[in-house]
């Protein structure tokens, strides 16, 4: 075994060319999933991950057909029966790369600079995907593969999961496993590896505001009606009071609270003040009274708007009342907030709240559960002696504010827990922005620690 | 003259087909003044009015450049000193014509259905401007023109007349004339000629909240920085309380109370609720609390934020933070209320109020003055029978809501009032909206009481 390994680590250090052609085939699919129009892109992005997997002598692959994007499925479980069979999930979607113009080379070219290489996905996950198939090329290249793996790797993660939350469900044995393994989690910084014990939940809802029954002369009828932008903001001004409470009644029954302990840990993390005013670029930071930026982001649950229009936008000025307007309200959840019951409440609060000069529609989007993972099984251990060996230390154990709805999914349905890690660098990559980026020497640190991993699982 | 008169409704009459002809024409320009795209469209509409004027046998015609849109200008000085001379204004530009989906049929393509054209522009002002033409026309192909003509059409009308206002100043004797007749109002209904004696003044900005540098990953951030969305519509929702009082402080200063005399007046008006909420589809009226919702339109100060943007507002979802959102945040104002001082008012309660975790930035983009102009002057008399003579009786005179800001401009540089008239229906020309129209009947009617008017004022 320990003679394979060094083989194996040579293979990674032989075929980084090769690894580096794939990722550019990956990022060059416009696997969008938000954007009807890139839909066959992301369709032809999972038939590219199929190859991809049968290259890499997985049985059963197959794309399984979904009312949305392509579930791609492939196993290997000819290690035997003691070893243990790992579930790897992944995402070949991507967020969408708009806006463009703040992008200095085009999102959907993987275009290197320095150390890293820019591209939308590279980061989030496509890079992530290429690193831990690489690490299971270079076992299966070199000896046999020692562990037992089924693939499963959705499209549809940026829009938050909708048909794997069904999936999961009925295909039960299937996907049968001892544990997960989710690489679309980060690194804090370039030297400090990382594994995710906690990720946030997430409910996203659309708010349509309806007016007038067009768009009206704000010169003929301004002071007659209500102006359904107004409306909106007026709802949304009433989420959140000034010190960042959610004012959505009953909203935190259900959050756990912070001990002592925890707060400690998350404020040893290196995401200080300083960091996130360097990551954010904002004039000042800002969140809920009470609780450190980092804390706030971790473990306590919070509300963005992601986008807001209505009306007139463009040069000069339409003078007009608008006849709608929508917003896209989230809210980032902790353990053990129900996104269900969330849903609901800012339904009520939405409908109670506006008034009967306009119509109001909440409609939701996502629906991830957050969740907390056990820091201290085996699975954990193994990957934190395998990151170890390539950093020199030891992992950081992180409650991560993002959502990954694997992770909850596999909790309810398979009752098995998930290990998080991944490359990317927090401070650094630009997921979901423009710019988004991928540090290639720890993107090749990270596949030697995958093939530690699994030689460790063994 | 009573002969010339009968000879020149023959006209009218005779030449119909020639005048919606020239309506068809003027029509397919997408003169849009607000999008750049439309730029040289807006020129060559301009270049179309000037080949117009030559044709009516105007002098001295010439496209004035202007750092925005040509000012198109011809004069007849022929009538005699004893002849008043009247400044004729209007404006060939359009609204934007979005949302697009919404119209019948294209925009720029005038189509009769039933008694009506339909197109952008056909009401506000395009349609107006043929008409006054049409009269013209017939009395000098039947005869001489009894009075002086100075025709001042300007490109810019929809975006606030930004160089209009520093051409009126700068051409003072080029432009001195007795009176200006304005066709850019409208009549209340088919059957009842309108003269509005009364219009609001505009303020517009554009309010821009920016908050982190790039759109940030709001699952990795939310908790730690400011919303720009949210920012902005606690801004937005902080302008006006929930009985529509505008809560910038002293904006009531400077408005002039409604007298009882011109309340009774106005709520005479055929513009009752039920007529409101006809012309809207609005689920209900609502308005400045105390006032009546035509005494709100005509006659109060209102606020209406025209569109807001910010954030992804695409298909699903994009978990964001933006970057920035924007604006633009329009006021109606009433005499004796100062555009100016309004938007000091706005900008320096938009910067009081923002907290420092945000910049907002706010941009002046429209400034027009409200006015109020004598109802009993010779020129507004000699209006009113020719009305009377078409339609059989006298007309009503209106405040209006809107806003034209040639208006104040003659008023305050050259002394001169303005008589303001027009044909398209007020509730059903949906004037700024799709399916903007023109009812035919009532246009034809228009031409013949300006042969009147003109006969009048010899």
């Amino acid at each position: 075994m320990r003679e394979q390994l060094g083989l194996a680590l040579q293979y990674l250090h032989d075929h980084r060319q090769d690894f580096f052609t794939s990722l550019k085939e990956f990022v060059a699919f416009p696997s969008v999933s938000a954007e009807p129009g890139h839909y066959p892109d992301v369709h032809h992005a999972a038939e590219w991950v199929a190859g991809k997997l049968l290259d890499l002598g997985m049985h059963n692959v197959a794309l399984f057909a979904t009312s949305g994007h392509p579930i791609v499925f492939g196993e290997y479980l000819d290690a035997g029966v003691k070893a243990p069979v790992v579930l790897i999930y992944g995402h070949y979607d991507v967020e969408p790369p708009d806006p463009l113009d703040q992008w200095k080379s085009p999102p959907f070219k993987a275009r290197v600079r320095g150390d890293h290489v820019y591209g939308r996905g590279v980061a989030d996950m496509k890079g992530q995907l290429i690193l831990c198939m690489a690490a299971l090329e270079a076992i299966c290249e070199t000896g046999p593969l020692p562990v037992n793996i089924k693939f499963l790797i959705e499209g549809e993660e940026e829009i938050g999961s909708p048909s794997l939350s069904k999936f999961v469900p009925e295909h039960k044995e299937m996907l049968q496993c001892d544990f997960a393994l989710n690489l679309d989690a980060e690194m804090v910084s370039i030297d400090l590896p990382t594994i995710t014990y906690g990720m946030r939940g997430l409910s996203v809802c659309d708010v349509t505001v309806s007016g007038p029954a067009w768009d009206l002369h704000s010169g003929l009828f301004g002071g007659a009606v209500a102006n359904p932008v107004q409306v909106l903001c007026k709802l949304i001004a009433a989420l959140q009071d000034e010190n960042g409470h959610i004012l959505l009644p009953g909203f935190y029954n259900r959050v756990r609270s912070l001990s002592t302990e925890e707060r400690r840990e998350l404020n040893q993390t290196p995401m200080d003040a300083a960091y996130l005013l360097e990551q954010t670029g904002a004039p000042r930071l800002w969140g809920e009274a009470g609780y450190t930026p980092v804390e706030n982001i971790a473990a306590r649950p919070t509300l963005d708007v992601n986008g807001i229009s209505g009306g007139y936008s463009g040069a000069g000025v339409k003078t007009i009342i608008p006849a709608r307007a929508s917003a896209k309200v989230s809210l980032r959840l902790v353990p053990d907030q129900d996104p269900s019951e969330v849903y609901q409440l800012l339904k009520q609060f939405m409908q109670s709240h506006a008034p009967d000069s306009v119509k109001v529609d909440v409609r939701e989007i996502v629906n991830v559960s957050p969740v907390i993972t056990n820091r201290n099984s085996t699975h954990v251990q193994a990957l934190s002696d395998a990151l170890h060996v390539v950093w020199g230390r030891r992992p950081l154990f992180l409650r991560l504010g993002g959502s990954v709805p694997i992770v909850p999914l596999v909790h309810k349905h398979l009752g098995i827990e998930t290990v998080n890690t991944g490359f990317a660098i927090l401070s650094d990559c630009r997921a979901h922005s423009p710019d988004e980026n991928l540090h290639l020497p720890t993107w090749y640190h990270g596949m030697e620690a995958m093939v530690h991993y699994f030689s460790n699982l063994a």
